[in-house]
């Protein structure tokens, strides 16, 4: 693999921002990678953890000589962020963010964007239940889609970014915001939220109750705190941005979860077996879809 | 690990009845085992895996001779099952069953349960996602709870098939039917019943997005599909049998819900980001109870 671009900014170094970090290394596709971080221990961490060449807590400075800027922050700062450091961007240099949320994040980031710069929104679709630098993973993205959406940027601009992401491990693919925020409501945004409420109803109950339930959890219950152990900030500004789409989903789910409690309480177990097997064929598909 | 019975009959050669096949031999635990099946073709299919040492399509035949008898199917078919073998079993012989729900096994098989043997309902904390005789797994056991409900047991007949379930790999534990069904409906059932509620609301979107779905499956989605990918029958005879629970945990998750639907909608986020700190902490005991 080749070099890219020579400088890069990274804000935000968390999970996904110190594993962009790594990959980028692993696969030599740039020179110098300028970490930013508002919280001075990361630029700390990162050093101990040599994810960086450079760390400053001042993004502005940290875009300056940047040739693309990887905005890695929770969703719901990303407008307030690109006023600040757009103005301080090169010519010509790109800019990309790694939000779960993409209507949202184009409509708090475009109205900062001059035509001295290429606005290219970007979603990886990988990440774990932990946070942080230490959390970086040099492989995270490797065999995962990264989504790309190319706006009005040249074609030669996103063919670049994709073969930057496609450097990184993985597999480009170019999407419109509504299509990409529904897709990512159910896939990904439905889940968390019912893995945050499943953990959250165990929180309520009485405390021996709650203490056997953590004790005897079983792989069900165990996999959903996983999940409900995902970074809170983050989750919340997901939720909050992308709220139609989810809010969609969420009640067609309510519905679908009705169907199944009046089936129980019936005791219509036909219905039961006949949507289990349904279930079932998804998970084939998935497995032939090479994603489990 | 010495011997503890000299032979066992294991009735269903699913996941379950196959991995208790595999771990009793590790740890010669006994001399014998047959194996029962109302399927020839998985008597076959045994055989091939060297699961066990006899094979037979008649359970009574199959229990006849057995110090312990374990009864490896869907719950709902425990009764006639019990009703059929009990007058075949021999004196002083041990009745367990590996049912995921255990007031219903209770009232189902008690009734048949003659004074020449002892009755010693069970539940194995065990599972994946796989059915059949080839998804045994040796070491399921290992490290996991194996729930005893003594019931009228003498004390001697329990502590020696607690030995067992210890040789198996588990770790034993005593528990009663009322509270077991409580802490299995939180810890396991629910988390299935909105497994497979998700991965329906997807089966249900038109092909295009429901494609997407597929192909774009990030972490949440792809661990829901995994855990609705389990056996149809047997998930559907538990939750015909631990409806009460069930049903009780399920409208305190919807009540929870419907809290963090409401919090999107009025775009409440200090409600949501209080709530996702507490489920992780929730994930952070389960670590430390060493069962993550």
């Amino acid at each position: 693999m080749s070099k890219i671009y020579s400088k890069i900014a990274i804000i935000g170094i968390g999970l996904i921002g110190a594993s962009i970090a790594l990959a980028a290394r692993r696969a030599g596709l740039v020179d110098h990678i300028i970490g930013c971080d508002a919280d001075p221990a990361v630029g700390v961490e990162a050093d101990e953890l040599g994810l960086i060449d450079e760390f400053t807590t001042d993004a502005v400075a940290a875009v300056a000589d940047a040739d693309l800027v990887i905005m890695a922050v929770p969703v719901g700062a990303l407008g307030p962020l690109a006023e600040q450091i757009i103005p301080a961007m090169k010519q010509g240099a790109v800019l990309t963010d790694t939000g779960s949320t993409k209507r949202s994040v184009i409509r708090d980031v475009s109205p900062h964007v001059s035509p001295d710069i290429h606005w290219l929104p970007s979603h990886p679709l990988a990440g774990t239940e932990h946070s942080g630098p230490a959390a970086g993973k040099v492989d995270l993205f490797d065999g995962r889609y990264w989504i790309v959406l190319p706006l009005d940027a040249p074609e030669e601009v996103v063919v670049t970014f994709e073969a930057f992401v496609t450097g990184l491990g993985a597999t480009k693919e170019r999407m419109d915001p509504d299509y990409h925020d529904k897709v990512l409501a159910l896939t990904s945004h439905l889940p968390h939220l019912i893995a945050y409420t499943i953990v959250s109803t165990a929180t309520d109950l009485e405390s021996q109750l709650k203490n056997d339930v953590i004790r005897f959890s079983a792989s069900g219950f165990r996999d959903f705190t996983r999940i409900a152990a995902s970074d809170p900030v983050m989750w919340r500004d997901v939720f909050i941005n992308n709220d139609e789409a989810v809010l969609e989903m969420l009640q067609r789910f309510s519905e679908d979860l009705s169907y199944l409690q009046r089936a129980i309480r019936w005791g219509e177990k036909d219905k039961l077996e006949e949507l289990f097997h349904r279930t079932r064929e998804i998970r084939r598909s998935i497995i032939d879809a090479g994603q489990s």
